[in-house]
């Protein structure tokens, strides 16, 4: 939540210009391949040897996000991981951000502190640098748009495109928690709009809340692919809700695939206030979305080394593309899986 | 303007995912660095043995464009200028670009056809690929994110910093016209709005119309500046008005600077409109903004280079920093520069 009075400084009385000095000042330089960052016309990047990884996102206020509930630390935060799970899906290492923002003057100075607060840990987490960005106003609502630019070696580098019949598909978390806290973070809204005197009631949720407002990608596992010397076939990162993203692997990969039930990984949280909720514990998981869990497929020789691998779930298996894409329930019967994902239009 | 009724297919129709499927599929790729382009988590770029330069830039409607008087076909096409347009002001030649877009529903699919359709002509224009984006919605208006991508050897990039006393200032075209060509669109505007009966009588002032709507980048001054061994000491796109431009410069530089009046190009057509409109066209000139020239500094051993150089305007010198930033007017009076800039705050 922006602070209201207490020490707001108007954005006017900085300058666009000021502004970004301001914003930007606590960033420190972490990787030698940021050769100039912030101040230029552009940023400069030195990737002599290595390919460059570039993905972007946009987040929009009343769209991707709802200032109700998320703080603006946790947005910097999120958005920078937003960006950065999209290269590690790449199996390439972010090096590089930059955060654009468009805002109404409803921020104060101190609002805008808290998100690149946000940013900043995201950044020094990641081990990414901040090198550029824009500061404007917006007419309504505050508009968050972050590329990421990371670098891999030709050899390492995983496409979605890679998958083939008899490969096994992996997953490195459980699924449908974020979606979950999201629920509940919804809830607490509605009753705290009808009636503004009671407290949000969070029921000690703070794995599924945390699922939700401070997920992080999954550096660790490009790390532990390297150490174990695997390649996965293809990759993609959880943002819409597995079933979406898993549609994507095979679209591009020209391939159907398999879904065991009993392989979808739930949290136990995750379950119980699915019911609680009267939503059906699997649907929530696999339509969730940004559970910003890796989703891959590996060589079925590859078995043994994913079996020693922690945080991964086996799920199922990539089948030819004239089998469709499908879960095979536990009752035993076979359905047709269906990419709800985020639907924002 | 966006279409209406006729063939108006709505968004949603298409999911996010056919969207970016079917804005993106007539671009071709133009750059052997572009590895992979849309339609993996991120895309992959082949820079070996170059640096890489990024640039950054968010418009927002309302605050950065009015679609009652700009067509998206140009918004399409500025957009993408915007961001090549500093990556020249590096002595980089661009690679590839990201557009991410948010809409509201009020937009049909034809109406991001036409804004593609003109990123499209200025990715071929340019010679840049399109290699990613993100397409999502917004609560209120069009928001526009683009990230450009080039490439430069260390030794012909040019940064802000690098202006020492006694340099030559120069411009590459003149100032002020995109500003009145905006102001002449906005009088219509109003014009309409108080009266729609009435058809816009833009005065056959193509030049200065077209300097805002369609603006170009200098392109040709990169090719020229290598044909003719010159690098700049600084460089920087005249984006916010030369005042406020020269000073960013001068502040990297640790530099002053002196402007002669009679040195500030400014187009006949922009002289008689700003009189018309009871403007000083010198203001304009300073101050206008949207001019998308490059303002350089250049060792004044190169002084014979640049004279022989196309639409190469010498407007001063780079003086100490504590002799400020200063105007010598014609009269033979100094007075300080004052950066006016584009205000959105």
């Amino acid at each position: 939540m922006e602070k209201q009075d207490l020490g707001r400084t108007e954005i006017a009385s900085l300058g666009e210009f000021g502004l970004i000095e301001h914003l930007t000042k606590n960033f420190e330089i972490q990787n030698e391949s940021s050769h100039y960052g912030v101040g230029d016309d552009a940023a400069v990047i030195d990737n002599t040897g290595f390919l460059t990884v570039v993905s972007t996102d946009l987040l929009v206020e009343g769209v991707h996000f709802d200032l109700m509930y998320v703080p603006l630390k946790h947005l910097g935060y999120k958005s920078v991981v937003v960006n950065v799970s999209d290269i590690y899906a790449m199996n390439a290492q972010p090096k590089q951000v930059t955060v654009s923002i468009a805002i109404s003057n409803r921020f104060s100075v101190e609002a805008l502190d808290e998100f690149y607060e946000g940013v900043n840990l995201a950044c020094k987490f990641y081990g990414v640098d901040l090198v550029g960005g824009d500061t404007t106003s917006s007419q309504k609502g505050f508009i968050i748009s972050v590329t990421a630019i990371g670098q891999a070696k030709e050899d390492e580098l995983v496409y979605r495109n890679g998958a083939k019949p008899g490969d096994l598909i992996c997953v490195t978390g459980d699924l449908g928690s974020s979606y979950l806290g999201l629920q509940i973070l919804e809830r607490e809204k509605q009753i705290y709009l009808s009636n503004p005197g009671i407290q949000p009631d969070l029921e000690e949720q703070d794995y599924l809340v945390g699922r939700f407002l401070k997920p992080e990608a999954r550096k660790d596992m490009v790390d532990i692919f390297k150490q174990s010397n695997l390649v996965p076939t293809a990759m993609i990162d959880v943002s819409d809700g597995i079933s979406s993203d898993l549609m994507h692997l095979c679209k591009q990969s020209k391939v159907g695939a398999i879904i065991e039930e009993a392989g979808v990984p739930i949290h136990n949280d995750a379950k119980m206030m699915a019911l609680k909720f009267q939503l059906d514990p699997l649907t929530c998981a696999l339509n969730g979305g940004e559970d910003y869990e890796l989703l891959f497929t590996v060589d079925i020789k590859d078995l043994d080394k994913v079996r020693l691998m922690p945080d991964i779930y086996i799920m199922g298996e990539i089948t030819e593309a004239s089998e469709g894409v499908k879960l095979h329930s536990t009752g035993g019967k076979i359905h047709d899986l269906v990419a709800q994902g985020w639907r924002h239009f």
